[in-house]
């Protein structure tokens, strides 16, 4: 059987993922999609709308065959460790293509591009610090770096969001030595950027997430069976998760921890444990924080990751850890098609790496592990009471979801 | 101007209340009563119902003069530390009685069992370690040890809260060489014991707080300032505060931090880090976790202390600090009546520590100061928003109460 890997959020899922998992399964000429999926929270620093494995059930209805978690500590991170996590995942997995969306849909241009970094890398990292010197927050430094450099050699933008993370897996790909070959397709009809919904059936999930905080109809961009999921979610939940439902955690961080403290905390740079007390101290709700702390040189993305760090007490050591490559990995399970259970089946003997479904399966696996458990106890605490509990046994007591086939 | 000190948590201030402040007047035969009063936590290890500033008002309106903080160092404490901190800012106060309520009634029975247990004080501290080998609790080893040793040679009982506070305050009086002589008066009409109210005008404030809890009808028991400000309270900020409001952040604490550092806090001893995570994990409410965490060698009141100190992030470092009696002292003062003032005004000079009403003024008193301003920020964390910046606004910018003569 021969499988194509998808990199993805799925926050939530929409039409465009739709298309995405039928096209990569067309271009790759593959019978089985694995999704590599972030788990609670997302590279951007924000909670999931839903529980992952709400959200790994709505891939398996859509056609995506297996669902495997991203863990926290290549999840929260800038697009270069992202791209590591997923890469390592997808190639372990056996995947013979990785299969990407990007503003540009040519896969030749980010070789292209490859060949030329790896050529310049010196010269782009020295003139990326430069930039940073100055100032510049860093996609911005790296981006001009790059247009300095490289001219117009190539005409593929690193400005696109889509188009700097796909050209992280090609770099990947490459440094891991994987067997995957990558492949891209033009992501149809929105922008990621685009924070209102359009009336086409295809809308960015920046902007569904916007309509769904304004508690505006998302119905007609999503498939039947994301709608669905989402509207039972709310139900039983009485909400969908958003960054305001944490505010009073982060709060209390800054109100009881000392700077010292603060200063451990993952992407807590340059003094930022001090702003972090100033502004918070004054803060209102989240949003109000972030306005409060955000300057030229920290994008709303970066400090958003560091809030996700603070808020489930990530230190710089635990990601130094993870960083360093050494720990032990696994894969995650969170779902299944009986194609994926058959896929699963007839390869996991020579997977690199172990398969995880439960709780008590994780404690061998050191920092990258006990990150993801926290993050899951984190995301959590919008209902700290019974629902946590029980939420907390459905993470690590419940076996991964196996969707028959209908 | 000749002074009476009380030392009281006023939770809330009801009609024995009343009587004591009357009776203390009396019979030290003072022109100004000064009360030293817990902050947002009590020494039995819960949340104020309603702010300090709030109680202080409740005292004032009821003729106290002066109501000054007990720092959290000494408020949330044994009893033997909490009256060294309360004797010492009485001291200071220069009052010349400090007047207890107890069970006994009779001040010579507490002179007398104090000389009996200068005496006797190695043998009580060596038989109290061998009923705490034996797994008593702390109340019930110290009450045993001095049964032994004791016999009927007083009939001071040791088995009741208020007697056992009470020789505390005497044994300090003794111990700092206070120039106060102790006073006592019976306590009248109900236990402090008593978990339910009964019809007469006098009720416990443990009583009185179950049925605040039950949101029943306190109004009979309390002076007619005191039904008026609780009710303007819960009017103005939705509730008064209980321990469940607090459970969120207690579970947040234990999920997102390792044992190790649960165990640098204040009263975790013995392996009780592991304990509050495993019986965390599972509590789906505050009460539901005490019950979890309870043994017979832990009374709940230690435990409800250890839960303060978890919230407020409290360390045993800081609180070996405190106790090491090094820290320079202050007197928080939080309302006075026309009496009052003029009281501060002629004797303040020659006070043994400074007076503060406000946050500038605390930067300079170290641990002590940092606590209190600590246990204030989580005491308001109940209404995290704007309502925290507000009630942190009042706590430190706005000067003390002065209750104007009607």
């Amino acid at each position: 059987m021969k499988a194509v890997g998808l990199v993805v959020e799925y926050n939530p899922f929409h039409n465009g993922h739709l298309y995405h998992v039928g096209k990569a399964k067309e271009d790759a000429g593959a019978d089985v999609v694995i999704a590599v999926m972030s788990g609670s929270f997302l590279q951007r620093g924000e909670p999931a709308l839903v529980s992952k494995h709400v959200r790994a059930e709505m891939a398996l209805q859509a056609g995506v065959d297996l669902v495997v978690e991203l863990p926290y500590g290549y999840s929260v991170q800038t697009a270069p460790y992202f791209a590591e996590g997923a890469v390592r995942l997808l190639t372990a997995l056996q995947c013979g293509n990785l299969h990407f969306g990007s503003e540009e849909g040519d896969i030749d241009r980010f070789l292209q591009l490859l060949a030329f970094m790896k050529k310049n890398d010196h010269a782009y990292q020295q003139q990326t610090k430069e930039f940073l010197k100055k100032g510049y927050a860093y996609p911005r430094a790296s981006a001009e770096a790059f247009a300095l450099l490289h001219g117009s050699s190539t005409q593929l933008s690193l400005n696109e969001p889509n188009n700097i993370l796909g050209f992280h897996y090609v770099q990947q790909i490459d440094a891991q030595a994987s067997s995957m070959e990558p492949l891209t397709t033009l992501r149809i009809a929105a922008s990621y950027h685009d924070e209102n919904m359009g009336e086409g059936t295809i809308a960015s999930a920046t902007s569904i997430r916007k309509a769904l905080l304004h508690k505006k109809n998302v119905e007609y961009v999503l498939p039947a069976s994301t709608a669905r999921l989402l509207d039972h979610y709310k139900q039983s939940h009485g909400h969908v998760h958003f960054w305001e439902d944490y505010f009073p955690y982060l709060k209390y961080q800054i109100l009881t921890r000392t700077p010292a403290e603060l200063k451990q905390i993952a992407e807590c740079e340059e003094g930022l444990e001090y702003r972090l007390i100033e502004t918070g101290r004054q803060a209102n709700s989240f949003s109000d924080w972030l306005s409060r702390l955000k300057t030229k040189r920290y994008t709303k993305t970066r400090l958003q990751r560091l809030f996700v760090h603070l808020l489930t007490n990530t230190t710089k050591e635990e990601m130094a850890t993870v960083r360093s490559g050494q720990e032990n990995h696994y894969i995650r399970l969170l779902g299944m098609s009986e194609t994926g259970k058959s896929y699963l089946n007839q390869n996991k003997k020579s997977f690199a790496f172990p398969i995880v479904t439960r709780e008590s399966e994780l404690k061998q696996f050191g920092a990258l592990a006990s990150l993801d458990q926290r993050a899951t106890a984190c995301y959590w605490l919008t209902k700290p009471g019974a629902l946590h509990s029980e939420a907390m046994k459905q993470e690590f007591q419940v076996t991964p979801l196996l969707l028959k086939n209908s």
